[in-house]
C-alpha cells in the first residue's frame, strides 16, 4: 500500500522503516528540509516531500495520511491538509492525542467526508526491533482497509507464548494490534495503557527505594532532632545490590516484566543510578487518565498517587509543606530547618 | 493533692504551673540543676528537687510521678525511680510513648505493686492558657483517683456549646478529659488523634498549594519540555490572596477549625511562608497510626498519604524517582534534566 | 436594596429570610407555585412571583437577580431569563457552578452588557443561624455594589476570636465573605474549599475507624484463610467509646473544629451510626478540585484519595477487585471466597 | 546432596521433585500421614518420614532440614526438632516469615552451633514447571555449601534474554537465585518483591477498571440523586473488550509482563471475571513492606494504597463511610442511601 507519513523523527522514521521493509511504498515529510532529505538518504522512506501538499500529490487514492506529529500539532496540521485532500481519503492520527479530541475531529472530518482513524501506539525507541503494539479506534471499513499496515507495524506473535486456550482465530490482539471500537477508542485505550504504566513504574521505583534504605539502622546519627528516629535499628542493617536484585527477579518470580528488565539493564550501566537527577517528567496520558476515572467515579488510588509522585519529584509540593510547618510552629512551636 | 512532676521543660512546666495555681503542690525535677532553679523562680513548680530519689522523699504516700520525658527516655526513668517508690505509688506517663510499651510497662510494674498511667496530652504550647485534652488508660480506681489532677489539667467546658442533647451528668469528655480504657487506651487513642492530626492538616496543605497554582496559566514559557503543557491556560490565571481566604474560611464554612485558625494566624505574620523551607518533621504517633491500621486490616489512604507527604519533604523519594527516570530513559530515550 | 431570589428551596428560602430580616426586599421564585405561595406565608420572601418574567417586572433597575438552583440549570435559567433583562442588570450564581462555567457565562453575558457574579456559599442547613461563607468571583465594581447583601448574608465576625496581628480595617474576611478575583474565582476557591472538606472529613472517618476497631484482637476466629491473622493480638483489645472520645477532642486537642463537633453530636444521636449505610455521595466540587490539581500538576494524594475513598464505599472498585483475584488465582491457586 | 523437607503440600513436593529430578535425595515429612505415603507413591519424595525424629535419622550430616511450613509454624516445629539435632545442621526456612524473625531465630540457633538460612521463594504454581526465584540470607559459607540445591530449584538463564552489558561470570542471580545478604536479608528482598507485586497488580487492576466503566456515559439513568451526574457522557461511550485488550498489551507494548499474561489467561477462561466475588486477601508481606517503609521513613504512596484496596474490598472501610454520611446529614441535611 502507500502511505504519506507526516513527522519523521525518530519515532516517525522507524515506523516507515518497518513498513518499507514490508513492501509499503512510504511518503515521508518534515517540517524541516535537512530532515527529510537525511531520511533519504536512510532508506527510511520511499519519497521525500517538501510540502503536506506535497505529500498529498504523491499518493493515489484514497489516500493515506499517518499523522506522527506532537498531540498539539495535529489540529494545524490536519488544517493545512484538509485543502488538498478528496473524499475518501484518511488521517491516522498515530501520536498522543487526547481521544475527546479524536471524538470532536472525526465528527468535523466526516463533514468533509474524509475518514479518521485514531491510533495509540505503544513501543518507544524499541519498536524498529520489536514493532509497535497499536490500540485503534474508527469505523469498522477503515480499519479493515488499514490491516495490512497495522499488521507490519506489530510485533506479531513471535517468540511470546499463546494464551492457553484462545481459538487461533480469534483476532489480531495476539498480534499486538486491535480495533477497540469507534472514534477515540484507540487513544482511550493507549492512555490507561499509560496511566497503568506510571502505576507499575512507581510500584517498583518505590519498593526498590525501601530496598535501598534498608540499610538506614547503620546511621546512628540524629539527622534531625524533629524526626522520628528509627525504632529498631538492628533490622535496617541490610546494603542491598540492586543491580543483582533486579536481575534475579527476572526469572521465575511473579513480577517478571519488560519495564523490570529495563530496570535491570539501567542498573547494569550505572549501579547507583546517579545520572539521573530525580526529577520525573510526566505527559498528558498520564493525567488524563485520572480524569477520565473521575469522571466514571471509579477510584484510582494507585495510578493517581504514581502521577502525584511525578509532580512531586519535581517539587510542586512545597508550598504545602510550608504550609505544614507553619502550623506545627503554631501549636506546637516546632521550629523546622 | 502532690504531685512529682519529672520534666519540666516548656510543657512540664506549663502544666506544673496550671497545677499550682488550683492549690496542688508540685514538686519539679530536671537534669540540668539550672533548669530546676529557673522553675523556682519563675514560680512554676512548688519546690525543686536534685535527683529522682529526691523527688520521691518530697512526696507523702501514695506518691504520683507524672512524667514529661521524652518517649525514649521513659523506661530509663522508671529503672531508675523504682528503687526509690512504695507499693501503691503511681507512675503517670504523660509524654508521646507507644502505647505497646505502656501495655509492657504496666504488667512489669504490676510486680512490684506500682500503678500504672498512661495520658496522651495535647494542646502543645497553647496549654497554659488552653487547658491539656488529655486521654487517659489504666486501673479504673487509680484514673478515678488523679480525677482532682486531670479536672485541672483539662480546659473544661468553657466556651465551646455543649453537644446538643448531651445529658450534663455524662462524664468528663466534655471538660476535656477522658478514661479511654485499660493500660495503653490513652496513648492508644492520643496516637489516633496524632494520625488525624496529619490527615487534617494535609487536606489544608493541599487545598491551599492547589489555589497558590492558581495562576500558571499566565506562565506560558514550557518549564521542561518533557513535561505535559498546562492544558487550558485560560483557567488559571488567579492571584488568590491566601492570607484573606484562610481568614474567610474561619467563619460560617464548613472547614472551620482551630489549625484554620493557626494557619490564618501564619498567613498574618509572614503571607508568603518565606521563613519556612518546606520541609516538614514527623513524630512517632503518626508512624504508629499507620501500623496500627495495618494490622487491623482497615484502609488508611488518607492518614497515610498524609506521613508520606512528610516523608517526601525531606527528599526521602529521591532514588525512587531515580527508578523511575532510568525507565524512562530505557524504553523512550527520554532525558530527564 | 431589592434583590430576586430565583430558587426557594430550603437554602434559598433560609438566605431570603436573612436579608428580610435586615430590611431588604426579596421577590422570590420557584418552579413550582405551591413552593412560592409556601414562602410567602412563611414570611421568607416579601413576594412572589409567577414567572422568571414576573420576577424581573418587580424589581428596579439595576436589578439582582440571586440564582440559588442546581448547576445544571444555570445555564437554561440565564437563558429564559436573558430577554426580560436590561444593560447594567446583575446575575448572581449563588450555587455550585464549575469555575469554568463562570468564565464562559461571564463573557456571553459581558456582550449583552449583563454583569455575573459567581458566588460560592458554604453554611448548608446551618446557614440561618450561624450565616454564610461566601466568595465571591466578578467586577470589582459590581462586587462593591453588592456588598450590603453579602455582608447580611455572612456571619460577621461574631464570637470567633479575631486573628491576632490583623488590621481591624483589612477587609471583609473576617466577616465572613470575601471578594476573590475575576470571573470565576469565587467558584474556584468554592471548589477548592470543598476538596479541603473532602480530606478532612476522611482523616476522621479513617481516625474513628481505626478506634472503632481497636477490639480485633479479642476475635481470635481466623475469619478467611487467605486473611493475614492479627499478628500481636494483645495490642488489640481495646472497645473504644467513639462518641465520648469525639467529645473529648472538642476541647483543648489540636483537632477541634466544626466537623468534629458535627460528629460528636451524630455519634450523640445515634452511637453505632447505624442509621447509615456506608455508601457515600459525592458532588462535583471535590471532583473539580482533582482536575483542577492535575491541570496545575500539584500533588493531592490526600484529597484525592478523600474522593475515591467515596467511590469505593459505592461498590465502584469491584471489577478491580475481581482482577487481582483473578491474578491471585492464577499464580497462586489461591480461591478467594 | 540429602536434605529432609518437612511440610509437602502442594508447594514443598513440587520443589522435593524438582530437586529429585537432578539427582538428589529428598527425605519428606508432614504432619499427616497419608499425605507422606501419598508423596511416596507419586514419586515426589525419595522417602517418607513418620516424625520430626525420624525425618533426622534418615539424613547424613551435616544435615540440610527444609522448612516449607506456614509462617506461624516455624517457631513450634524448630523447637521440636532442635532436640534431635546435631552441631552443623543446617536450617533453611523456606516460607514466608518475617525477616525480624530469622534475626531472632539465628541468633538463638547460633547458641546450638546450628546454621539458619531465609529463603523467600517466589513462582506459586507455576514453580515445578518455570522454577522458583529464590532470595537468600545467611551466612557466606552455609550459602555456598547450598549452592547445588538452590541452583537446581532456580529457573536457570532459560529463555529470558541476558540484560545487555553484564558480564557472564557476575553471580547467580541471572539464573533465578541470590544470596542476598545476612540473615533475614532473603526474607527481606522476598518481602519487598511482593510488596511491589500487590503495587503492580493494582496498577492492572485500576487501568481495567477504568477500561470498564468506559460506557457509563451511556446510562442516562441518575443512580442517585446526591451523585454527581457523568460530566460529558459523551465522551464515556466505549464498551470495552478486555479479553482482547490484555491480549493486546502482551506484546509490544510497555507493561507486558508475567502477571499481564495471568491476567488475558484469566479473561480466556471467564470474560466477566464472575467466578470471583471482589473480596480480595493479603498476605503478611504487604503488610510489612508498609511497616519497613514507615521504619525507614520513606514514603510508599503506592504500594500501600494497593494494600488498602485489598483490606476495602473486604468492607473494611464501612464504619469510616458512615462517619462521613454522619457528618453530612449534620452540615447539609443529606440523607445517604
Amino acid at each position: 500500500m502507500e502511505l504519506g507519513m507526516i513527522g519523521i523523527g525518530r519515532m516517525g522514521a522507524n515506523m516507515a522503516q518497518r513498513l518499507l521493509r514490508a513492501g509499503h511504498k512510504v511518503v515521508g515529510y518534515a517540517r524541516t528540509a535537512s530532515t527529510v532529505e537525511q531520511r533519504v538518504k536512510e532508506g527510511a522512506i520511499s519519497s521525500g516531500a517538501t510540502s503536506l501538499e506535497d505529500v498529498v500529490k504523491q499518493l493515489s487514492t484514497p489516500r493515506i495520511l499517518w499523522l506522527m506529529v506532537p498531540a498539539a500539532s495535529v489540529d494545524d496540521t490536519i488544517a493545512q491538509l484538509l485543502p488538498h485532500l478528496s473524499e475518501g481519503d484518511i488521517l491516522v492520527d498515530g501520536g498522543n492525542s487526547n481521544y475527546q479530541d479524536d471524538i470532536r475531529r472525526a465528527a468535523e472530518l466526516e463533514k468533509h467526508k474524509i475518514h479518521y482513524v485514531d491510533c495509540g501506539t505503544s513501543g518507544g525507541v524499541w519498536g524498529l526491533e520489536r514493532g509497535y503494539c497499536q490500540m485503534i479506534g474508527g469505523e469498522d471499513e477503515v480499519v479493515k482497509y488499514l490491516d495490512p499496515i497495522f499488521k507490519v507495524l506489530a510485533p506479531g506473535v513471535g517468540e511470546i507464548s499463546r494464551t492457553p486456550g484462545r481459538p487461533a482465530n480469534k483476532g489480531t490482539a495476539e498480534e499486538g494490534y486491535l480495533h477497540c471500537g469507534p472514534h477515540g477508542a484507540g487513544h482511550f485505550v493507549k492512555m490507561v495503557h499509560n496511566g497503568i504504566e506510571y502505576g507499575v513504574m512507581a510500584a517498583y521505583a518505590e519498593g526498590l527505594n525501601i530496598l535501598y534504605h534498608a540499610n538506614i539502622g547503620k546511621n546512628t546519627h540524629m539527622v534531625d532532632a524533629e524526626t522520628a528516629p528509627v525504632q529498631s535499628p538492628e533490622h535496617y542493617q541490610y546494603d542491598m545490590d540492586l543491580p543483582e536484585i533486579s536481575e534475579l527477579w527476572r526469572r521465575g518470580s511473579v513480577i517478571s516484566s519488560w519495564l523490570l528488565d529495563l530496570t535491570a539493564q539501567s542498573f547494569q550501566e550505572n549501579p547507583t543510578l546517579s545520572n539521573f537527577s530525580g526529577r520525573v517528567a510526566d505527559s498528558g496520558e498520564g493525567r488524563w487518565t485520572i480524569k477520565a476515572a473521575i469522571d466514571e467515579g471509579v477510584p484510582a488510588h494507585v495510578l493517581s498517587a504514581a502521577l502525584y509522585d511525578r509532580f512531586e519529584s519535581r517539587n510542586q509540593a512545597e508550598f504545602a509543606n510550608k504550609v505544614l510547618s507553619a502550623m506545627r510552629f503554631q501549636f506546637g512551636g516546632h521550629h523546622e530547618r
